[in-house]
């Protein structure tokens, strides 16, 4: 079962590269620790964000002082430009090698309901948490096949070539979660949406040695999550490093929780 | 089971009113012919079309002076100006009744790949099938509530108050159908995304008596279709008609095929 994991299996988890956007703050800053912290920890981190400038990035930028190999890139995901100048940034670090793991993980909420959604909220929310993801894992597919081709692993992995899209059990269709608390009936479309995206690339770019799955990350405390959460940035990013670190053909085009359930579409 | 009907059924379905997006051709301008030939043909058919004049909406045109009870109107499902203004014009006929059935049945397909999708494309499809029926529902659910409300009948129906949203089985996220056929990523998106919506709306709407589901109608010799499709627009249109006729409580929120059979998310 997926989520299932021995500290033996971490030890071995060894990631060349691995790109997470959205790691100014919460979940995907989380990330950018955990993998600091593996006992191999990857050549290259690239921690992407929307804006450099500001206090907003100001934790990471930090980080980054202190780890040579971590390199933080201005990157908004509803700019094919700014894309197209992440990915020659990392061309330029990885000199020849590709990237072995893509963690699609920036997104937005707006608080929605049914009788206040309209065109601005919908199309914002879908730019942002479905288009995004696709457009970054179009513009890496070239370094993601890259890393796919040098490897010597068998199968699909994390540690070989991999998109991994932050989705949420808000977009399954099927269970409709936490209805009378929030509707968010944007978020809830994007999410669904972000899971076909999963799936699509899940069949598409199997044959290429990439491994394509959606997360869950639970309930987080973050900006998005708020304090009524119930789990912790380090708690949920450990537990998901963890379920990486797993992950085989058996998760490809699949919906993991951060606790190793599968979720319905 | 849904779709098994008898012609005693089909007897009994007595919609007040329906109102059918996309009806200039293919499924929409089927289901109103269907509606036409009903037994106890609807008080009012609001046929509505992106565009009124060119030869586009002909047909339609010329079959409304054929039948009093069809009322040929504008509507552009990604305009809320025109979403109000088509609504004004209900309400001035069906005079203090409500609308008994809305069918959001307009819809574009573009012939897309995992390889050329991008913003543009992922938008617009997501605009006119995702947001569109989220919005044309919005303007219309008081007209929805008052016909629930006027209603003697119990439970939930197409004749007392529904909402019908046209979707595809290329929608659902399990199966993601004839991928080795088209990829078509920004429909599929779109669908699912439309599947979610029907969800929001079958939770939010229930209580005000108003049915929601979604439709996968086969593949159907249309513009979109095209003559390669298996079924014709006649056949679909007639079955569809037949399952709308014993949609009840155990259809709200649901995915349901012209076949009558259950479709996963």
């Amino acid at each position: 079962m997926a989520g299932s994991c021995s500290s033996a299996t971490m030890a071995k988890f060894n990631v060349g590269s691995v790109l997470v956007t959205g790691s100014n703050r919460g979940i995907g800053l989380g990330l950018v620790k955990r993998f600091l912290e593996l006992p191999n920890p990857p050549e290259w981190i690239f921690a992407t964000t929307r804006e450099l400038d500001g206090s907003q990035s100001k934790e990471v930028m930090e980080l980054a002082l202190k780890h040579p190999n971590l390199v933080v890139l201005q990157l908004d995901v509803t700019d094919p430009n700014s894309i197209k100048a992440a990915m020659q940034r990392v061309e330029e670090h990885v000199k020849g090698h590709g990237l072995n793991l893509l963690i699609n993980n920036a997104g937005i909420l707006w608080v929605t309901t049914m009788e206040n959604e309209n065109i601005e909220t919908m199309e914002t929310v879908y730019l942002t948490n479905t288009v995004g993801p696709l457009l970054v894992s179009q513009e890496f597919l070239p370094l993601l096949k890259k890393a796919a081709q040098q490897s010597t692993q068998t199968g699909l992995s994390c540690s070989k070539a991999a998109i991994v899209n932050m989705s949420s059990v808000a977009g399954s269709i099927k269970v409709v979660p936490v209805w009378e608390f929030e509707q968010i009936p944007s978020y809830r479309c994007s999410k669904a949406a972000l899971n076909m995206i999963t799936r699509c690339q899940s069949l598409e770019y199997k044959d290429y040695g990439i491994l394509c799955t959606s997360i869950h990350p639970g309930w987080v405390k973050t900006r998005m999550g708020t304090e009524m959460a119930l789990q912790t940035v380090k708690q949920t990013t450990q537990e998901i490093l963890k379920l990486l670190s797993t992950f085989s053909e058996k998760e490809n085009g699949s919906f993991v929780g951060w606790d190793g359930q599968i979720y319905p579409w």
